[in-house]
């Protein structure tokens, strides 16, 4: 049976003594009383939620699935009753507005919950992780009567939300989407269409469900610039805001899926249901664009959700499974057999688990601490450059740590070897539901395309300098650093040429547009590796000055070096092959004839 | 709904114009009726039978998977169908001895037809896949009572076989198991024990199984080399040899699985069942090892299959799918958006599958007529020097190609987006399926250690020079062939460098054995890389030497050629990171103490 142990010590490592949180919260308006007791105090409540109440449902939620009967849907056992508990502790509304209920916190908080919870049952932590993009639409769009009735509820976790976009024809494409919203006289809209892939689109764990939906006005412009977001409730609300008459929009099945079973993905019909307009017409993907940063900071998450989970049980299997003989002589010779963590190649992938989930955690955490000084901090200048950062940093987040989440799960279910194909040990259950992360809020591809075309190549460079200077100076600092070198030096040779390599492919972008697409992939995932570098090499020095002071548990320390070195020599060399590929262009993609491939 | 095709075309491109398959079957005594005429009559109604018959069945396997009830167990609607038809169609005996009723043809045939079935239907085609491990057994060590009875019956395919080898402690390490084995008064046996992943260990399929089963004499010398192999019949054969009285033998439960679903994975009780000795006394492994290389080649066909079934599938959703523009402008203006295609891309993710599936049927059956050398070959020269290729090639050809099939199934997943997560389209199927085969018959680090350890260094590298010498004298006849510089110019850098990293290894092994574990599977990759370079080179002057002529179908010589490119600019620069981590040695695994990876 998996478990899941939330953790805290690495995680305050990375919050208090690598991205110094408590000065950082001392400097935003608002986040003064975020001190790290506080903080400390809070997180450990969350885990204790995320390891006794949501880990033990993870494998219920995947055996049961989700049922639908006459257009409802029973969640699994004991999904609902988590749900209650989490309400009753408050937890939906942590990082959220005061002014409609919230408690004030910043999203980098809320974003280290999000992390235990997810961690302990993704499928589970989706239904309230929904809920958020109805609450940024809403808080960031709506009206103050919106905002009263829906937003205080959502809030509250009273009420939860969805996001409508998908149809199936278009996912990528949403310029497409033919969803309709007919003006009715008394303001509202009648609303037609089929979306899919609604994730708890449809559930029995609250009381009401918030469908966002993007549909087309009748006299919109075609393409992306016809599109308007509506409110959409499974239940009109009352005069006086509580749940009334039931909207004419139904779940019209489940799909069957690879895995998340324990979360309904719904294909939603609405038909001549009410809506109502938030934000402007035909501006609805720029009002989705303001928080989508947001929304993929939150599928980062699940690539280190499902690498945790995977480190942390292929770890307690690799110490007890007893197999073979350590090349060098029985290490275990009282035993029938060694344990299998002596064999190298077992070590090879704990160590790739251990360095992608928690340089995945720096990543997400200091990505989050931009997040906020983008919602709080009240100098124009500094705003405007985590904006930069962030909107650079984000689809690398999402598109780097979700494959290497997906690989690191993959190693964990073979660390058990055939036993990992088989449900009960929960490895191959990780590998499904992790599988999803490359998909949703953006594949990859469209990660990539966005990072090295919008971001990159249409700012001549800029947003990738946003990050390189910060890189940079860190390495400057260090520069005397003789301990540090090893970590140091390759770093800073990486940040030079991730620049040359960029300049090389915005020359043969100008020539042919194409290269653009050719390069992305291989591009967006060697900048994640360079960017992850940059976060194990500061982890690395956070851990030398401590064990230089002498402060704290030594051997934390000595293992972060470790794992540092690790990824350094056995990780990054990675980008040598993509750089290779890189540079050899487009003209092998796209020589073949489109007929050719079947040929 | 997916599909799939025989690509009839390319492996006839493969046997006959690259392989030379009539010269090859020329020489081998018995095989002179192979003629391609009669070996291409025979494909094509293997084909049929693969894609009418099996395909269909394919997604049924995996929805209904087996029901296990009162021991008995039910495959999905139609298997048994199937099965009988695959039985009346001679299939089972095609390349077996005709002494004991096969029809004499050589394995590389058998092969072929192996992955038109395995590709169709993979769980299918464990059932008669799992009999040749007995047949295979039986013809090597069995009486010529045990081969008349159990034998004919298993190449007629009324019978069928399964290999018992795992226990629920000991899988990679089978010195430890436990099952006893007791002679009787008779001269029969008492086998007692439970064995577990028993693929094909109870079905209705056929009217008996046979039950190879390693167990331990009672004065047994401890560890591999105290291990029989054993005969143990679902039903005892009367004197006739015809199904007699049920055997003390059952399945106890199904595992539940992550795919092969079809295939029933069979916990499999034996309490005092009557079993007969084959081979000598405690020389159980020695005797398995005799056709270890066959099984893992079949093996090798999995990673193969899915990488053809992914690529076939999403070939054709990527001529389908409507979603976004080419970057250069609509490539179809009339449609409301391109196919996707156009984009780089997914042409990327398509030529990644396309290489890894043609590529590793020319490795593979490159391999299957080295087989029908050892197998066949009168000069005993020629037969150590088969026998020593193949055992160098194996462990590549089965790690490498499930680990880069498993690769291209997800890309065949990918390329559906978020639709490849639903399991109506077959891709996430394709995945789940694809999974096993980097497990069973010994993980990619088994393989790895098998290659490195046992094979290169333990020969001090003769195993490695008896392919390097191969591609030398293949890049030596390409040397004035101007056009193929591309390709033979990395190719014979390449199998320089190789010899130059083993020697590195094999200096760095010698201080410290723990390298080899280091190093083995970043080794194996790169050999595999290496060694399917040497078998796309040898497509590409094929190909070339075709269009020069003027014969056949330019346009599947051009693609061949395209596809070479890819491989060589896109794939191969992997042995770049590879050749850094192996270089980077042991330290960085083995430098982490136990107590330091959590704490």
């Amino acid at each position: 049976m998996p478990e899941y142990k939330a953790p805290l010590k690495d995680i305050q490592f990375v919050l208090d003594e690598m991205l110094h949180s408590e000065q950082h919260y001392q400097s935003l308006p608002g986040c003064e009383e975020a001190t790290p007791d506080m903080v400390a105090a809070i997180l450990e409540e969350g885990a204790k939620f995320a390891e006794r109440v949501l880990a033990p449902l993870n494998q219920v939620g995947d055996r049961e699935g989700c049922q639908l009967t006459d257009g409802e849907v029973k969640t699994p056992t004991g999904f609902k009753e988590a749900y209650q508990q989490f309400v009753e502790g408050g937890w939906p509304s942590l990082a959220h507005d005061p002014e409609w209920g919230g408690q004030g916190l910043p999203e980098s908080i809320g974003i280290v919950l999000n992390e235990m919870v997810g961690s302990a049952n993704w499928s589970w932590s989706m239904y309230p992780g929904l809920s958020h993009g109805a609450m940024n639409t809403i808080e960031a769009h709506g009206t103050e009567a919106q905002k009263q009735t829906y937003l205080t509820r959502l809030i509250s976790g009273e009420w939860t939300g969805t996001m409508c976009l998908t149809e199936s024809h278009c996912g990528t494409d949403l310029g497409m989407l033919k969803t309709k919203a007919e003006p009715q006289a008394d303001g509202s809209y009648k609303i037609s269409g089929t979306k899919i892939f609604i994730s708890a689109g449809e559930h029995d764990m609250a009381d009401n469900i918030v469908h966002i939906v993007l549909a087309r006005l009748p006299d919109a412009p075609q393409g992306t610039k016809g599109i308007s977001l509506f409110i959409v409730p499974k239940f009109l609300p009352n005069s006086d805001g509580n749940v009334g008459e039931r909207n004419n929009l139904s779940c019209g099945s489940l799909e069957h899926k690879m895995g998340i079973h324990g979360n309904a993905t719904c294909v939603m019909n609405f038909d001549g249901a009410t809506g109502y307009l938030i934000g402007p017409e035909n501006k609805g993907l720029n009002c989705m664009f303001t928080f989508m940063n947001t929304a993929r900071l939150g599928t980062a998450l699940q690539g280190l959700a499902h690498a945790e989970w995977g480190y942390q049980n292929s770890l307690a299997y690799a110490r007890d499974r007893l197999q073979m003989r350590a090349l060098n002589g029985p290490a275990c010779p009282d035993k029938p057999a060694d344990p299998i963590i002596v064999h190298p190649d077992v070590r090879r992938m704990l160590l790739t688990q251990k360095a992608f989930a928690e340089g995945g955690r720096a990543l997400i955490y200091y990505c989050a601490q931009l997040v906020d000084r983008v919602n709080l901090t009240t100098d124009s200048d500094e705003r405007q450059q985590a904006d930069t950062q962030l909107a650079f940093l984000t689809p690398i987040a999402k598109a780097f740590l979700t494959e290497t989440g997906f690989e690191s799960a993959n190693l964990g279910l073979q660390i058990f070897g055939g036993h990992g194909y088989i449900s009960e040990w929960g490895m191959e259950q990780n590998v499904r539901d992790s599988r999803i992360s490359m998909l949703y809020e953006g594949t990859t591809g469209i990660q990539a395309l966005d990072l090295l075309g919008r971001k990159v190549l249409m700012t001549q460079g800029e947003s990738l300098k946003s990050f390189t200077k910060v890189v940079h100076k860190f390495c400057q600092s260090q520069a005397e650093n003789r301990a540090m070198q090893e970590f140091i030096s390759p770093l800073a040779r990486l940040n030079k040429e991730w620049g040359d390599l960029t300049t090389r492919i915005g020359m043969k972008a100008m020539m042919n547009r194409e290269e653009v697409g050719a390069a992305s992939v291989d591009y967006l995932m060697y900048s994640g590796y360079a960017t992850m570098a940059y976060l194990w090499a500061r982890m690395a020095v956070t851990a030398q000055q401590k064990l230089d002071a002498g402060e704290g548990d030594r051997s934390f320390y000595q293992a972060k070096l470790k794992t540092a070195r690790f990824y350094f020599e056995r990780i990054l060399p990675r980008t040598k092959t993509l750089e290779a590929t890189i540079d050899s262009g487009a003209d092998n993609l796209l020589a073949m004839d489109e007929a050719e491939f079947s040929c």
